[in-house]
């Protein structure tokens, strides 16, 4: 979310699947790893820089569910929703690192708790734009560590939302 | 590849993997598929922007290929060569893509001739880089759709060098 000058608050990248799966609860001693899984559809990585707010997220939300990025069987490019596809999100905190040395630094990445907010946030209103759509809608778990498989991708289209 | 004020020319998104297989490829009537493999390393997708020359490669492949992005099994962060892992490389133009209402558009990407050359340059340098380190270089074929398949991700780590 950023025009030039401004000040970039969050990123995404994006990747059309025909499946995806993300481990969403490691295994522990009394109990099995946890999954979730999507068809085909989209997977939405997101991370929140410092200076995010609340506001932006309509706006990004609208755009990321609109955009006509995938192909469907007829070769038209068409949004998710009208795919009609599935949704995986995924917070992926490292989407904020830059090169200090040979280290990956995170100094600009949001609080835990701001981060934590504002990714419960996105996810209810992806759910709510697209419930109408029929579409049905996954998401990591905000702090763990993620485990995705994806059996197999179908011309990933990654980009950057800066 | 920027500092600030100046022109981004080139997009890299970095994945760890466990497995990663890619359709460099399509199945033909009369030839099958053809595929590329790697076992644990790391994934780069990439992109040249307008304005890319060969001179940013040398120190944009070491930036890459240093980076202690990966979790050795005793925990310590290594560079993909220490890990030791593969690398599977993807040409991903779709990374120099910016929204336009609901459409994507790839203006900014560079001409298809001096993407070819660069890529080949990049992965050329990549492979003369880990020579040493012994570890497996594979790479997607320019201007092919490619058809990714991520057996297991490990701690995905993606991230934006801009």
């Amino acid at each position: 979310m950023s025009e030039k000058g401004a000040v970039t608050v969050a990123r995404t990248v994006l990747q059309q699947c025909l499946r995806a799966t993300l481990q969403v609860r490691p295994a522990e001693e009394d109990s099995e790893a946890q999954f979730v899984q999507i068809e085909r559809g989209m997977v939405i990585y997101i991370c929140f820089f410092k200076g995010a707010t609340d506001d932006i997220l309509p706006k990004m939300v609208s755009s990321l569910l609109n955009l006509r990025l995938c192909e469907s069987d007829s070769g038209k490019m068409v949004s998710v929703a009208e795919l009609p596809g599935s949704l995986l999100i995924v917070p992926q905190a490292t989407l904020g690192g830059k090169c200090k040395g040979r280290a990956m630094q995170y100094h600009n990445n949001i609080s835990k708790e701001d981060g934590l907010r504002l990714y419960g946030a996105f996810v209810s209103l992806c759910e709510r734009e697209l419930t109408a759509a029929a579409v049905t809608v996954k998401h990591g778990t905000y702090g763990n560590r993620q485990m995705p498989s994806f059996d197999f991708m179908d011309k990933v289209e990654l980009f950057v939302r800066a």
